[in-house]
């Protein structure tokens, strides 16, 4: 049984070319590739905002959270909001930005692979439809709305990058 | 405007409990944590099976490659499958198991958030639907078949656990 991604008349066959560069996986990784980005993420999903709540809710210790959540708005991901409480100095919350909000699969996947494959009865805890408390997952479609199993994928060039060399 | 996940009635409110414990996202991120490893399963969806393919398909040297092989292989995302080509000696090629193609998600997730987010013009590669040609992206959808909006989303106890513990 083959899992494998097609590749496209003009990249294809896979061997015809090296080192696959720019790759958005690769970059992705890039901005975000720690274990700690990924729980301070999990807990802005969750609402978390302040300091606190971060550190808290993850376990990572003030020095790691306050260095993740720099990084983190440096790329956009989050966006700092002042707030202040009664008789207290103006401190900083952290908000999700469209950027970080669209995160959202990358994190669900995850999770759902997860509790699918490391878990004997899943997870402790679960994502589901609140509307109909089935269970959620992320699946393939294509921006025309159609599902699309694993041996209809194909891996292409881009065609407006190739328009934008012109 | 909120992105937030919303908390079971059980669960909720987040901040009546602390730390995450057994989040099947952080656990999946211990399997899967460092970028050469997303880069060899990347290329095992892109038809890899052998080592030299990785490696230079991966630009990853043959030490750390060998060693992420040997790490993919022991978690269940790749198994080894003999092969001999005629007058050599029988060596060794990687396929997906079902475990490992099960990440197809995890990874198109983050190959569509890098194209969108990282790249003025998307990335030089795109997934895309080879019977139409749209560009494939993850959508989050409930067991039942649902398209599930953000504030639909409800993070809960999970039931399967609680029958187990009884």
């Amino acid at each position: 049984m083959s899992t494998t991604i097609q590749m496209s008349e003009e990249l294809g066959p896979r061997s015809g070319w090296g080192k696959a560069i720019e790759c958005p996986m690769a970059s992705m990784f890039e901005i975000l590739g720690t274990k700690t980005s990924y729980l301070i993420m999990r807990e802005a999903f969750y609402g978390a905002t302040r300091f606190e709540e971060f550190v808290e809710r993850t376990g990572i210790s003030e020095p790691v959270a306050a260095a993740r959540l720099r990084e983190l708005t440096a790329e956009g991901l989050l966006e700092k909001v002042p707030y202040r409480e009664p008789g207290q100095r103006t401190r900083s919350a952290y908000e999700l930005t469209e950027k970080g909000s669209d995160l959202l699969p990358v994190l669900v996947a995850m999770m759902r692979w997860g509790d699918r494959w490391l878990f004997t009865n899943g997870a402790r805890v679960e994502l589901t439809h609140a509307d109909c408390g089935a269970q959620v997952h992320t699946e393939l479609r294509c921006d025309a709305g159609h599902p699309v199993p694993t041996d209809e994928l194909e891996l292409g060039l881009n065609p407006r990058r190739l328009r934008a060399a012109r």
